[in-house]
């Protein structure tokens, strides 16, 4: 058994966005030789997630930020957080913080469509997704 | 450590279904003696999910796809992808792809109530889910 | 490699209330011995889920639960599962009953802000979460 560990810093450039990070990993995946086993991802924050979406079309994504600020409007008169990012905690707590993917060939096992995307709600920010390796 | 893998082919017979999958893994878990560790579950897709819930009363998963047609509607005129399916890449998102279990015993360690299902947002169509036990 | 497991017992005292775990698993991490490596944890129900997300401000939970129940009411007519709690059904799938987590001296790696939670959404009860640790 070895578990290892390594911070991914991503930066993400709007208010909403998602970031896709799927072939940064497969690169750290290659450089450290994490070679077969499970990878967890943890987006160490409370108004981010991490999910896996299709990456083809961008407009799959333009698609849902315009689905969920409908859904879960940044803005509501009830909300007593100070802060005012209420919508962007619950919507990163639907999405999770967390994610463990298989890993083969030293590779992330996805499908042909999918993609792993940081999924930002509170941005612009510098982000930290800590990858987790065990094997 | 052992990291092994197998493919579970599901076939899911209309647009919106929840399939329930948990006697199926649990006979693999027999079968390959895969007797105590962790298993990951990934549906390699991004218009269908994995998720826990009940599996005594069907009822249940009828009420869960009628509230979320009402929260996520198939149809919303400012989408823009162009096959129409980003209803079911939210809902694939929200339940998420990918699930991590105990075993214990060779078999899925999860409550009376709690079954494992595939949560299909546009089928029909056969979904693979990909399980990799780490252990 | 090993795999060991820990059931720890989370009262909820009201209907829909979110209960943090932290600095309990944190305890039971310490007395375990369980230094490094990947911890699960599993709430056995179909009613309460497991979530990170901020735990300095109360008002974050006050304000989740209150959109929660904008999003997805309690009660709807349409639904047809006699024991009425359909709604605790979707919260809890949307949140996910699993979460899986790095473990290192001793302790989860989590952000400053972030916080373990059982998101209880049919209590009061006793909840069961099975936590699992490989290393």
């Amino acid at each position: 058994m070895a578990y290892q560990e390594f911070k991914l810093q991503v930066l993400t450039r709007e208010k909403g966005c998602f970031v896709e990070i799927t072939a940064e990993v497969n690169r750290i995946l290659r450089e450290r030789r994490w070679t077969k086993g499970l990878l967890n991802l943890l987006a160490t924050h409370t108004t981010c997630g991490l999910t896996l979406n299709e990456h083809a079309d961008p407009a799959v994504v333009k698609d849902l930020l315009g689905r969920l600020e409908e859904m879960i409007p940044t803005s509501r008169g009830a909300d007593q957080h100070a802060e005012g990012n209420s919508a962007a905690h619950l919507k990163a707590s639907f999405f999770g913080a967390s994610l463990t993917l298989p890993v083969s060939n030293n590779s992330l096992e996805l499908g042909t469509w999918a993609g792993v995307f940081v999924t930002e709600f509170d941005g612009p920010r510098t982000r930290t997704i800590l990858l987790s390796f065990l094997h």
